[in-house]
């Protein structure tokens, strides 16, 4: 079993890549594919002394730059290095691809390339957040900023069955980022997808308040895109506020050169934690194959622990997982009349039935449950 | 000029609130109507030896309990201390009220007694975050889970008439929460709401990211009140989760100790800054007449700042600088050709004209831009 690597795609490109796949496959074994520029890749691999190594290179000749939007890089770069790795996955050379470049642009491609799973509506990226007691799963954090209700509740049965079979996780809870605690807090969309979750075979555990977000009430966190985007990043801004207000806290100068020093490395080791690339990148949940986004400032341990990620979640069939889930979330639910409706439109819509089928359940106490 | 006090609002009504409208007397000079149950209200004015202060006390033989529905609240109880502060202040008696109670309850109450202000949609609820430099006010963070783009606008409006008039800021900026610095980010609300701030006459500085949160990029920052209640509640979840990782870092026993102290003392005055209290409470904005929040745990100092918050509000007479800001928005924009139709429904929405007139702007490149 192979992983791709976007060997071009990440701040300090092809260095720390290169060399995150040489510590993957001296420390775990797994061999890769290197996608890029094959002289700038055998520079690094002779640097690193492992030009014996089996990691395969594959040329590319264009790479697509960080702040490049998605499109121009879809369209406009056929032989960019993101684009040949997904194609060495579609080809079957590798079982998994993984890249730290433009995010936007590796979601894009991947998505277009690779396509949604069968019944899967919209991918999503998932992210592991640090919380008093291990981390939970938080999904979407971006690839999906206008979300429906359904969408929330594909994104939970995605990320269960990644703390299920990815992290190993025995039977993860699901909980919905939400504001008030009751089911009849929150927004429209929220408000619905809760009763969907409430339906559902999932372990759903109910809705997560923002205060909670890191006290570890759940295994999987599902939030739209544009909500898990703005909690992390609120999170990431309060980190270093935070930092600013303690250190302007130091008073004496005994106190401040102690409590300085104690504040960096506590500090140091906090953005660690936080950083989703240390937990080993975002997988793109809900795709036909496995990809792993890691973050572009990502250090070859990093590198070496997405890699890891791509090569578990492809051993674990992830997918095939999902697919049976999505099944059986849509097939064995005892529905309450009420929801008859809601249950039947989605159904549809996931199974791509025609739309009368969806309309049918509308009539109160009538027809069945289940089908 | 009085204020009106919910002195049966709050976990420790209403010995605390009391104690704050006795502080603003005495700090400030501001009278005030002391709400509630009379024998109570007298044995904490003699605790306090403040029985001969000029304030005065209303009855009222109700309270709201804090996990009270506000639907329930308004309905049920008639005689309410929230409900007869508001009818004080509707009454002529009082300038302006401050509830340190249900905040649910006090909103719903405010909002339905004073109605919203004429032109105003959706009346909102500020707070003041701390920033490198200062404090911005954001709003909304509660009030309205769904918003529409021009709904976003107002908040802008708002937002930049109380920093200015209240908080005495010369020319405020204001920004946009979203995902993505370019106006072309966010989803379908901010997307939109964007366009509108653009073509206001606000000083319009962008959308601010959620890691730009507490940096101070606008005076005011504006988000629907679903995502203002996250970006709140997250930040002070994370502030809960680095206060025990960083006290986990804690090594050797000597830095322990010493590391201990700084961090108590660190993140004790952390908190404070963090807690919208003690920046005055949150005004509710939109409404006809002046109301504050303040938060249910709120100590004497915290609820005087609101007391002050709600005189100073009166005194610079907001409501009538946002009526004209409202109109000025409205009437005053160069609009672009592709805007006009927009700004025509938008106007056509807040100044109930008929629908006719709001349409009328639909063709391209004919027509005035300014009515």
């Amino acid at each position: 079993m192979k992983i791709a690597i976007d060997a071009m795609g990440g701040d300090d490109a092809p260095a720390s890549v290169v060399e995150g796949a040489v510590l993957a496959y001296r420390e775990l074994g797994i061999e890769s594919l290197l996608v890029g520029d094959p002289e700038r890749v055998d520079a690094e691999l002779r640097r690193l002394g492992a030009q014996d190594f089996p990691l395969e290179k594959v040329p590319s000749t264009q790479v697509v730059a960080m702040e490049e939007p998605p499109t121009v890089a879809l369209k406009q770069k056929q032989d960019s290095s993101i684009r040949v790795a997904v194609q060495s996955v579609l080809q079957g050379r590798a079982s998994g691809l993984v890249s730290a470049g433009n995010t936007g642009a590796a979601f894009a491609t991947a998505s277009y390339m690779l396509r949604p799973l069968r019944g899967i509506l919209r991918p999503a990226i998932a992210t592991s957040i640090p919380t008093f007691s291990g981390s939970s799963v938080l999904l979407d954090v971006g690839a999906n900023v206008d979300c429906k209700p359904v969408h929330l509740l594909q994104f939970g049965i995605m990320g269960r069955a990644y703390a299920k079979y990815v992290l190993g996780r025995t039977s993860p809870t699901v909980g919905l980022l939400n504001i008030g605690g009751e089911g009849s807090k929150g927004n429209q969309i929220t408000k619905q997808a809760y009763q969907f979750f409430q339906r559902s075979a999932l372990n759903f555990v109910g809705n997560v308040e923002g205060n909670h977000l890191y006290m570890g009430r759940a295994d999987v966190i599902v939030c739209d895109g544009f909500t898990g985007n703005i909690a992390i990043k609120v999170s990431e801004s309060m980190g270093e506020m935070l930092e600013f207000m303690l250190r302007g806290e130091l008073g004496s100068s005994l106190r401040s050169k102690l409590g300085y020093r104690l504040l960096q490395n506590g500090f140091k080791s906090f953005k660690r934690r936080m950083d989703y690339v240390e937990y080993g990148g975002a997988p793109l949940l809900g795709l036909n194959e496995v990809c792993v986004i890691a973050h572009g400032r990502s250090t070859p341990p990093a590198i070496m622990n997405a890699i890891r990620v791509a090569r578990d979640t492809a051993v674990s069939q992830l997918n095939a997982r999902i697919r049976e889930d999505i099944e059986l979330n849509i097939e064995t639910q005892g529905v309450a009349d009420r929801g008859r409706r809601l249950w039947h439109q989605m159904r549809s819509r996931i199974l791509h039935l025609p739309e009368e089928e969806g309309e049918g359940g509308e009539g109160e106490g009538q027809g069945q449950s289940q089908s």
